[in-house]
């Protein structure tokens, strides 16, 4: 049974403050938002749920908790896997869910201007009928939200040539640590006029502002892309692959890589038949215009038949193409059905990614543990999953074993422990090893000067 | 006569700390380290110069600083246009001119490391050998420094298509306020590992901390520009044009506009011909490979037809081509040779251009000023450059009235006050004009975050 007691004074003043039906206290519905995706978390319970549906309800909330001295965390649509939107004790959770506005795509400026609640897909397709393209991407575009991407700086398949979500963030509204609704950054395509405030947002996970409006920069749309997809007998094989591409000077548009484990795991649900034909597979695309296109389809056909593909193909057929890729984005809801997930996030340089992959594998022999592995391997972003078999206990203090062993390992190879998930609760310990305290005080010092009081998301990405 | 006594303890203690030949404090050498390039910003006399080899004499430098109470400002090469690197009374300038290592060129992860003192042409010219392009490209790149460009965001002319400096810094070795040398920012391709601090550096003018090393991004070398020039005569028709090349879909890898002033002072001094011809020049380029290129070159020649170009031309002559870039380079020093410059810097979105032009026109007759204009056009960035003749207080008087009234109009439309120059001295009320107090209150916070004691560059940017 949920006690309001404690919180009672906050809850009436939010009531009071908010319109009727913004402030949610029923603790089964509360339950829905008191974590994201991330596996082994751990949570607290909040004292209120709130859907504002303005920036201006949204200052209500945040001056309510400033008043009352609880703490705001902010969530958009709960797909994150590292915690960073899991409920503090007390908390109130603001959820955008509700401020879904496309205010405005501008054809001629190449910008949108968007509520925090809008799904990046829903973005996508209302862009593309104004032959106009958002290109971050992340596996979560269905349904993750456009404030969840700034506030994790979302990456996805396309980074590789078209960079992460903070390269397309122009501009932001958030309302700030003492209660301020303001605006950073510009709509014009350049601008130097103060610190890059904007860019501190992006990826600081709710911890330094709540956004409640964001100005995105936009591409035209592009050419058609050409897939090159490729078997290989090894994910050495692959990694050396990968090397090959770019050691081509080609940039693809994605280059995913994707083993067996998910293949099988995929097929096991949609009956795909992937995974009889190869250990790994990568797939490659490139958007280059016209003639330029193929020509890179055919140089990243060859990298990956000179590095040992057992088959290397460009695929002709648009629709199977597309499958590969949908292959690829169901592998982590397909592996979850397998058991509870620890999604790994790793990146490393690109020539580090074959000496990465052996890594993994010894780590998941010297654990026992199944790890499968997903990755934007042309930027060396590698998502090793550990899946362990559900309420099996010792398999899970096995799997958090190998999760720091490769947070090690990817350190020791001059990687970065997160390369598009973000620190929340999982990373903690790993920022501050790749890191160092200097720089972990300048961190401190950053949150210190925008949340005084400690208002946003504590706990998370810093530990305090 | 410079009088060293009241800085006798700082250079006694610099002299003592650094090596033999790094502290220059005679006034006659000083006097070419005391400003930058932005005419009419004041500048006060240095207690000394210094011009460390290492990041650990750089930290010396700031920690003998700390503890004598003298400020540093940091200058590159000193082409800056706003007053950013200008000496105060008793600072210590840090010169970075002999940090000139580039230490790695690496054409696998596509990066470079480089001190900070390098010179921008000489870092493309040692990426192209290897089929590489750094592409930010100020109009100052044969003699601006990487340590510069990052300190002041820099762009250039193919921002419009390639993005800012901001977009290709990986990672930062810095000095910090509290004299720590630590880095920050990554080698890998992604990464979210805590705030931001790269890009928070990355324009902050030398306020923050003083750069000693800069690993970038880098690109394959891309495939050779159609050039087209399209000669108009109006600003507003040639306004139209730019307008017209967006709503094509088309990005051009330039989009550069000249006006009569500005060709008749290069034809003054380089006698190229070119004056004669257009009242305004618009140089359009495409780096689309293969045919692609020929058909953007097409349609951005259609579109200064459509535009009402008097004469609208592909160039199929690199050479012609390149002499056209060329002048649009020369353009600010052949007007300085008529007189001091107050350059503009001010960006509106790609709609406002033609109305921006107008005003600016306006504005020109209305304080009797000649202001010529080179423009970054594709993305709304303006540099009207004010003209005055030597010696000329009143027309100098109306020069700086004009130059006012070119901000608020910026602001009035949607711009900003700095495109790429920064705000340095020049545009420090126009910063406050543009972003309000509360976000001017954001600004100093994190500034008193990271330098506590207002040790760097203090008076610049955020006044104080």
């Amino acid at each position: 049974m949920h006690d309001e007691a404690p919180h009672r004074e906050l809850i009436r003043r939010l009531h009071s403050d908010l319109p009727e039906g913004r402030v949610v206290t029923d603790p089964g519905v509360m339950a829905g938002y008191a974590h994201d995706e991330a596996e082994w978390a751990p949570y607290g319970n909040p004292a209120a749920v709130v859907r504002p549906r303005t920036a201006e309800e949204v200052q209500r909330v945040v001056r309510a908790c400033l008043d009352h001295g609880a703490a705001v965390v902010t969530r958009g649509a709960g797909t994150g896997l590292s915690g960073g939107a899991n409920a503090v004790d007390g908390s109130v959770v603001l959820s955008t869910e509700a401020m879904t506005a496309i205010k405005q795509i501008d054809p001629l400026e190449r910008l949108a201007i968007v509520e925090p609640g809008v799904v990046n897909d829903d973005l996508r397709a209302a862009c593309a009928e104004q032959d106009l393209w958002y290109p971050p991407d992340p596996a979560s575009a269905p349904w993750s939200t456009i404030g969840g991407n700034v506030a994790t700086n979302a990456g996805g398949l396309c980074c590789v040539k078209y960079g992460v979500t903070r390269d397309y963030v122009l501009g932001l509204q958030f309302v700030t640590g003492t209660g301020e609704l303001v605006r950073v950054g510009r709509r014009t395509a350049k601008g130097v006029a103060g610190y890059d405030l904007t860019g501190l947002l992006v990826g600081s996970e709710g911890t330094l502002g709540v956004i409640t409006e964001v100005t995105v920069r936009l591409r035209p749309s592009r050419a058609p892309e050409h897939t090159v997809a490729g078997f290989f007998s090894s994910v050495v094989d692959a990694g050396h692959a990968v090397a090959a591409v770019a050691a081509a000077g080609v940039v693809p548009s994605a280059l995913e890589l994707i083993d067996r484990y998910c293949l099988e795991a995929v097929d096991a649900w949609k009956h795909m038949g992937l995974s009889t034909e190869a250990d790994v597979v990568l797939l490659g695309r490139t958007d280059a215009p016209g003639k330029a296109g193929e020509e890179e389809a055919e140089t990243i056909r060859r990298c990956f038949e000179g590095a040992g593909a057992t088959w290397a193909v460009r695929s002709t057929d648009p629709q199977e193409a597309d499958a590969l890729f949908e292959a690829r984005r169901l592998a982590y809801p397909a592996l979850e059905r397998l058991g509870p997930v620890l999604t790994e996030d790793i990146c490393v340089p690109k020539s580090a990614v074959p000496e990465m992959l052996g890594r993994i594998h010894a780590i998941a022999e010297r654990h026992e543990t199944l790890i499968a592995n997903i990755a934007h391997a042309g930027d060396g972003n590698l998502h090793p999953l550990l899946i362990t078999p559900p309420g099996d206990e010792p398999a899970r203090a096995r799997a958090q074993a190998a999760f720091h062993d490769i947070i090690a390992e990817a350190l020791a190879l001059g990687g970065t422990v997160t390369g598009e998930h973000g620190v929340g609760l999982l990373k903690r310990e790993g920022l501050r090893a790749e890191v160092g305290p200097e720089v972990m005080a300048l961190n401190h010092a950053v949150k210190d000067a925008l949340d005084p009081r400690g208002l946003f998301n504590p706990g998370k990405v810093l530990g305090r």
